[in-house]
């Protein structure tokens, strides 16, 4: 039973100290598909303008990515981002937001996804993201990310989809914003109060915490010699964890889920979130190997080892 | 064969989110002594004025702390620095720094400290370190921390220091001056360069890095629902980090070092960190038990373990 991803799929510009490139395949969806696409098959729900290239749906289509969900809207055109990363990369300015098509994005889902197990909802509208719930038959688990603007200005509809959710998956500033906590191990107690059952705290470049009642998962970032691009790294993240959760089946809603599972899922997650800044947007998923994942994964166990 | 500790002994004044102290036992010395005499027995060379209180010598000799090298200087006045956090803890305002005594301080070696086999000099002018080193007869292993204002006005003197250093242990600030590079797996290589066979970089609420030259361990840091006051956290991790290496006799000059021993002392060295944190100055070590430490790092192994 596939993972359905639903969420951003764009072009964006980006500049790094490292150089910059006008024009390419991005979005959340997009990341996230690719690097669940390792793990498990995944259905994506998004929506494109007639300007999105066959050379990107074929990309997607040969990580065996089902595209029956993405809608291309005649005469439209796809979502545009382009941003600026700051020297150390910690940060980035937004130049250009342009929504086109994705301002009136609203997520179907075609029949041949509703009895899919998996439901990862990228940062979109949290109305919306109920709405994409609420046409599956049943999950296994449903979860996603949020934002920073949806936590502010939409906070009741937020608050409500995350009753529905099994997981969470934001950075360390959301959590804060989110639980009014500055203090991590108490704003995770607050979040895990709200509904979901699991939570993974993103915290970029230092690495990932997972949380549930009775425990909790830390793990340290990888370190990489060279950040080309941090964009999408932390939906690669996402994409990594929930694919090899659904890999092995997996029931959040289990009390007993196996914690080693979910740590190894955490790390799963760690590596394509690794790899995604390798290289410029998609362009380290056209080589990258199932072996190489493998090998990364050991090389964590062998620097986290005690 | 014991741990010679060498650097300041103070008095603090402390302002943190959580309350206020005027004056309180400090100085990286003091905290790098009663970390590491958990661990080993340990032998401090500093300077006080006899305005040092004798409840705190008293507090440190009953750690077992051999005080013989803690010189008095009549009619001196001891070390007081003053300093108030931010809300987020993560930086800190210095108010007052009166060196008093510690102006001239000269470190003398007691002749029953002089074949010590371990050496950690705390932040001291780089020279006085070299002076300090040169006083001893042999040792297993020597190493120490620094700053920004060596690194930056006695660069050439702190050069010529870590020639003679098997360790350095220092911030990833401090890390990325030392070396030039932002990026501290580089940064790593170049202060591996410079002397040092071990690097150990601290990174406060994220953890720590230890590099060698074909090998790397990262921990995360310990998550404390309350950071009381951090001040001397950084010097707790130093001691317990040395702490923990002396107690298994080891050589880090060995090529063949064991990679679990060195992860182990990194962690024992977080533990120690943590625990300084909750509460003001060293209260808590008037409490702290080693039965405390290994629960901790008990936990350490299971929230990190996959």
């Amino acid at each position: 039973m596939p993972i359905v991803v639903v969420g951003s799929v764009a072009y964006d510009g980006v500049e790094t100290p490292y150089g910059k490139v006008d024009r390419m395949l991005g979005g959340a969806c997009t990341y996230i598909a690719l690097a669940a696409s390792y793990f498990h098959p995944v259905q994506i729900v998004g929506v494109v303008g007639d300007d999105f290239d066959t050379a990107d749906s074929d990309f997607l289509a040969s990580r065996g990515i089902d595209l029956e969900g993405l809608e291309r809207v005649p005469g439209g055109k796809t979502f545009f981002w382009q941003g600026v990363y700051s020297p150390d990369m910690n940060d980035r300015t937004t130049l250009v937001t342009d929504l086109n098509v994705f301002a009136n994005f609203q997520p179907k889902l075609p029949e041949s996804y509703k009895n899919a197990e998996y439901l990862l909802l990228g940062n979109i509208q949290p109305a919306l993201q109920r709405s994409v719930r609420e046409q599956m038959n049943r999950t296994r688990f449903t979860g996603g990310d949020t934002m920073n603007y949806w936590i502010n200005d939409f906070r009741e509809e937020l608050l409500r989809t995350l009753k529905g959710w099994d997981f969470l998956l934001i950075n360390d500033s959301e959590a804060r914003l989110l639980s009014g906590e500055t203090n991590l191990k108490r704003a995770a107690r607050k979040i895990l109060d709200m509904g979901p059952n699991t939570l993974v705290i993103k915290r970029g470049e230092y690495g990932a915490m997972l949380f549930r009642e009775d425990q909790y998962f830390i793990v340290p970032g990888y370190l990489l010699e060279e950040v080309f691009d941090p964009t999408g790294a932390g939906d690669c993240f996402a994409g990594g964890f929930v694919g090899a959760l659904a890999a092995c089946g997996f029931d959040l809603k289990d009390s007993n889920v196996d914690r080693k599972e979910l740590a190894r899922a955490v790390i799963y997650g760690s590596v394509m979130g690794s790899f995604c800044c390798e290289k410029f947007g998609v362009e380290r998923f056209r080589t990258l190997t199932r072996a190489e994942i493998d090998a990364r994964y050991k090389e964590f166990q062998s620097f986290t080892d005690f």
